[in-house]
């Protein structure tokens, strides 16, 4: 089934519930004292609301074994909550356009297994996709001696245009056809709960949850690959735009009546910047005499061409590493952001990500006399997207539990344990 | 003083107490129960609550007129609540360039008086603008027989690069300095507290509180006049970037080295749609022979000349127009927005705000197959603007009352009643 999307149709009467369970993420094992100073609600709320989430199968007390060690600690030994690991088994996958990674996680965000399966999609029709994510988490789970009855959920991101709120793709380079339900597919072919979302706003929630974003309330996450992407990040939520499309980065023009992007319109960023249009001039300063080469080690190609020096392919990367930075300087001067992550695995590290770009985007940045925003650089692979795919679907079940009556006022035959659903 | 900015510095403590109270501003008199639904909180909640901000003096209760007279009501009368208007006397100011609009406002948000001082301020110090906003405010009590005495506080817009939680200017075209401590300034020049903020950001929260925006949770407004400014409304708040200085939606890059701004850098929207882009161009479209205009009357040749199908004068708003676009387009890629607001009082209405610039607007959008958002063209002046200064003032002196304890546990000497501060 679809879920409505986390946050989006709440009243303020869980706030309080979810943001202690928010906290309770953010900071680990943690005294009920320490969560009513983060939160800055009274102690009388915070135990009232944590004995809910203890029943609920959520969170769970374990002894401050540091403090009783060193003897910080008289008489009782001090309690800490934490998220409780075992409450369900959650499943990320990132689909790509020639792959699709699976991993696996406990409640509280530990990955136990990853797993990658390479296969052509664009040929596949939307059905045939969502077979291949069914066979490639059963592949995963197996690999633990586990098997889908086991997962309680599924988080699932892939490139393009996705209104997570409605599951709707309404365009994918994995897909030939637009508009494409595909969480509602993906409900037929799964027993559980399953949430999709574009693939940057998982690369978004991976930075938060288990990357350089931890902790921090605000911050955007470009990604380059084979397309580009952005999250935002705003007070500690993603934020996908007013009606749930937004944050498209690679779309944002550049150049008027520029380049030829694969969303059928010019100028767009993407157009200059992401693997597609980095191969189409590639030819240009690689060996007219070489064998034809598959677009990844054409890349590799240009790189290690740009990399000799040859001005040709250092042209490319230069006009690239130019449109980027204008399109960087106009977010800046938008979001006025303390953090930029640059996430991704490929090569546009050396000379998109390079401080020359930096330079450049500072000089088309509001003059204003203050500092820019920190930039900072994580190298990490499908594995970061398949893992925040992990964490929207942890969210995505959180909510589902806070909305179920708590275990006391449970109607007969709804039981509100974990295994439950 | 300067005041930490609303909500930013706020627990979720406080937040029920916020949330009650915006929801009575946003829905008017409106009953209890009216509440619990808009806010998701408990019937017991609400009571609590609206005790305590009737206690405060924020909040009145009144009979149900309406449905007293039409025999809705069995026995005893319906009581609503409503913001409580003679609470607090507050005042809105808007600093243009060349003249300061000043506005009266009760607590409810009823415009009681405005007034316009014209006066060249570019040859002003900081001090000497603040002295004139004070004799400007001084002659706008004094219209309604009141005194400086009689003001709760003072909101004020200035166009530039403003951060509003630490009152400083980092840039402004109303002053040759930079970096200009105008809240310490104003607070020295003022026996109450004084709000600064951008100018378009008021225009945001005029729009919401006064205009288009009302009860509407996520909308941008953009507004052309002697530069251009955008604010952005998030959740019902307004959003002003991570920092305090985003939403520079005029300093936006849409031409790489293109023509140069008034902030020093090249190729942004401001320096193709705003007035004195226009003007830099303007003379060739005029009659050399002419006399020399001052810059409104060259504006309103040029505007004439395009009407009138000159081909330079239309060439200008073309490319004008183009930029605005693209600029745009590259909005709502980024916000999705649902509702877009063109708000300000200027001829570019015709031009910039015209059918055409839509249409290109959703050509360089991404195409999802959704409808874009919808846009409304908002033709009003100065006193908007003052009047969301007024708002900004209502909304921080709110806030700075809700810190205080509630009035039974207010200490010796600290009473609560909305007269003392």
């Amino acid at each position: 089934m679809i879920e409505p999307f986390p946050g989006q149709v709440q009243g303020l009467r869980s706030q309080n519930r979810r943001a202690i369970l928010a906290a309770i993420r953010r900071l680990g094992r943690t005294a009920r004292v320490d969560i009513a100073r983060e939160t800055g609600m009274s102690a009388a709320t915070v135990t009232s609301i944590t004995a809910d989430l203890v029943a609920r199968g959520l969170v769970e007390e374990v002894v401050d074994e540091e403090a009783r060690t060193a003897g910080v600690t008289r008489g009782r030994p001090r309690v800490l909550l934490r998220i409780r690991p075992d409450a369900y088994l959650v499943g990320g996958a990132k689909i790509s356009e020639d792959h699709i990674t699976v991993t696996l996680m406990d409640f509280e965000g530990n990955e136990s297994h990853h797993h990658v399966v390479e296969l052509r999609l664009l040929d596949k029709s939307p059905e045939e996709v969502a077979a291949h994510l069914r066979r490639a988490t059963e592949a995963a789970l197996k690999l633990t001696g586990r098997a889908l009855g086991d997962l309680a959920c599924l988080g699932v991101g892939l490139p393009g245009f996705v209104e997570a709120a409605r599951g709707r793709v309404w365009w994918s380079p994995c897909f030939r056809m637009r508009d494409v339900p595909f969480g509602a597919l993906l409900a037929a072919a799964f027993p559980f709960p399953v949430f999709i979302d574009n693939d940057a706003n998982l690369a978004a929630l991976a930075e938060q949850w288990f990357g350089y974003g931890q902790g921090v309330a605000d911050f955007l996450v470009v990604t380059i690959e084979q397309g580009v992407g952005m999250g935002i990040v705003l007070d500690h939520r993603l934020f996908r735009g007013t009606r749930g499309i937004g944050a498209e980065f690679g779309h944002v023009k550049v150049e008027r009546d520029g380049a030829l992007c694969r969303c059928g319109q010019r100028g767009c960023l993407e157009a200059y910047v992401a693997d597609y249009a980095l191969l189409r001039e590639a030819p240009m300063a690689l060996d007219p005499g070489g064998p034809p080469l598959a677009p990844r080690a054409a890349l590799d190609a240009l790189f290690a061409a740009a990399k000799a020096g040859d001005p040709t392919a250092l042209s490319i990367f230069d006009r690239a590493g130019r449109m980027f930075s204008l399109g960087l300087a106009n977010l800046v001067n938008i979001f006025d952001p303390a953090l930029v992550i640059f996430s991704g695995e490929q090569m546009r590290f050396d000379f998109l990500y390079g401080a020359r770009v930096l330079e450049q985007m500072r000089g088309n940045t509001l003059a204003t006399g203050r500092p820019g925003p920190r930039v900072r650089v994580h190298k990490w692979g499908d594995r970061l997207w398949a893992m925040g795919a992990a964490a929207l679907a942890i969210d995505g079940l959180t909510e589902r539990v806070l909305r179920e009556p708590p275990p006391g006022e449970a109607a007969e035959g709804q039981g509100s344990s974990p295994a439950s659903r």
